[in-house]
């Protein structure tokens, strides 16, 4: 399967990684937006400008696109789906259907097939959703995420006067994640269910009293939450916050029985050292079941929610039942 | 959908349970061995005799067959896809490759659609399994059991002379859980993973010593774990060892990056009140997939591992993106 990375960022970087355990796998090039000459890719892969994509037309069985869900992916990912199979990790969620009709539109009359919203969230937890919620009808799933970095939130931060860098991480309340372990279906409010902790270095002689008050009121990002904000050095902030963790859980408590009461929970829980390399590795497999639904005649635009399981891994339908099922 | 239960034991009870939650799901009946006039069910839907079934060739969508692994579904299954859609919980991995082609030949000469081994381990930790290999491919994979009752190994002790009533639990062992969690691959024996815990209740004057002697040494069942004896009196068993819950996880430790130096786990767990009726629950939601796969045309024997897992809910495509994704 050959595969073209559409930007290299944080994930075009992991796609190139992810490559590596997936033999299956051949990645034909990097497309950037920069001058290709600047560009040095990690395993030496070579490195076009995306003008030359279309040189690529015959040579590309899945081209996977890394750009951002705010202005990038709106306008590469159905223009790109004229003649590419596509996949990317959209993930502005009310935008998806409108973002979906575009990309279908684009891949039915072109005979591809694309993928849109591939990632963890959404993606795999979207999965989880669906299969928790179609198996036990009758409950309540709740989504955490946390520990781990949101970069809008720490982009939000940055932008306060007096503010030099800041990392915001989400932490999951955990006695509310045991609630619902414990099978209770309880209304959550914002604060209920996620604390947020900033780290900020702030420029000498800035008001941090100032800063704390700003970001703690901050409306949508911060005024519903409990926050922290802690400030520390530019050296701890290099040392101890450079990476990019994150992870959560998706919980459903839901209830059987002719009175409603067995009850049952269904826990799904990620834990990343790397976002953007784990969100890659999923992009990775999915471009796998795009080469195999396009190779079928699955054309137009889909969701993880609509790819069979199987097409995900490298293995037989008949190795799969023998060793996974 | 109509849908008709085939054996009338605790899944069949728990689809009926199910059916209530699942206004798209109609009930036509239960088909039992046993004389329907000495059949009550819970929620008055009648009781047929399987000698009666090809009656309702026509007036059953899918026919979910609530047989046991050990001799009813290797037969029951290809024979009824001669004439329904079906789906089981066959659950003996070794014969599953067999079981899965006699029941594909039959559905494929008769049009039908049949899924065997739903339910959740094969079932919903298969899936696990697939989707946590597959996203990443560098790192191992560990399925833990319990804490849940066993049946096969609760029969195991009470065929053992002087034993009255035993109740077998399987329970996972906590820290080798959080090895995998930390980022661990360890090579673990069985005994590494779990422990066996019986309550038991034996005769009055037994030899109770050589009960826990002969549970604690029987080939197969006990003899590579560590098992604690506990002997209770049988008011106790009947007062607190009654349910059948069950559950585990399915924990992936993988790593990402050039050098491998990302970790991650994936993991997915379940905690169930009632192993029967979660296992009919997800008998039920994938009855939905299989009369829409007919209903396309996918005729033959399919897993969950090959169902899109949009065709296990009662909501749109159009509607999944927009709630789930």
């Amino acid at each position: 399967m050959k595969i073209g990375i559409y930007g290299y960022g944080n994930l075009g970087k992991g796609v190139e990684c992810a490559a590596k355990h997936n033999p299956d796998v051949e990645i034909v090039g990097v497309f950037t937006r920069r001058d290709p000459e600047t560009v040095k890719t990690l395993t030496g892969i070579p490195v076009y400008s995306t003008d030359q994509i279309l040189d690529f037309k015959d040579k590309i069985d899945v081209l996977i696109i890394c750009g951002g869900s705010a202005t990038d992916l709106p306008e590469m990912t159905p223009v790109l789906a004229e003649n590419f199979n596509v996949i990317d990790s959209f993930d502005t969620h009310k935008h998806i259907p409108e973002h979906f009709r575009k990309t279908d539109a684009a891949a039915k009359s072109a005979g591809k097939t694309a993928i849109i919203s591939a990632g963890w969230d959404p993606g795999m937890f979207s999965l989880a959703r669906v299969y928790a919620s179609s198996i036990l009808p009758f409950g309540e799933t709740y989504t955490f995420w946390g520990v781990g970095v949101s970069q809008g939130h720490s982009d939000a931060v940055r932008r306060i006067d007096g503010v030099v860098d800041a990392r915001q991480y989400t932490v999951p309340v955990e006695d509310a994640m045991n609630r619902i372990r414990n099978g209770e279906t309880p209304k959550f409010t914002a604060r209920d269910m996620h604390e947020r902790v900033c780290y900020v270095v702030a420029e000498e002689g800035a008001d941090k009293a100032l800063i704390e008050k700003q970001i703690k009121e901050m409306p949508n990002y911060f005024d519903e939450y409990n926050t922290t904000v802690n400030f520390i050095s530019l050296e701890e902030m290099q040392k101890n916050h450079s990476e990019l963790p994150h992870g959560g859980s998706v919980i459903r408590s839901g209830k059987t029985g002719l009175s409603n009461e067995k009850s049952h929970t269904f826990e799904f829980k990620l834990n990343l050292d790397s976002n953007p390399q784990f969100t890659s590795s999923v992009l990775v497999s999915l471009a796998r079941a795009i080469n195999r639904m396009n190779n079928r005649g699955e054309i137009g635009c889909y969701s993880i929610l609509d790819v069979r399981p199987c097409d995900l891994s490298s293995l037989s339908p008949d190795q799969l039942r023998e060793r996974m099922l």
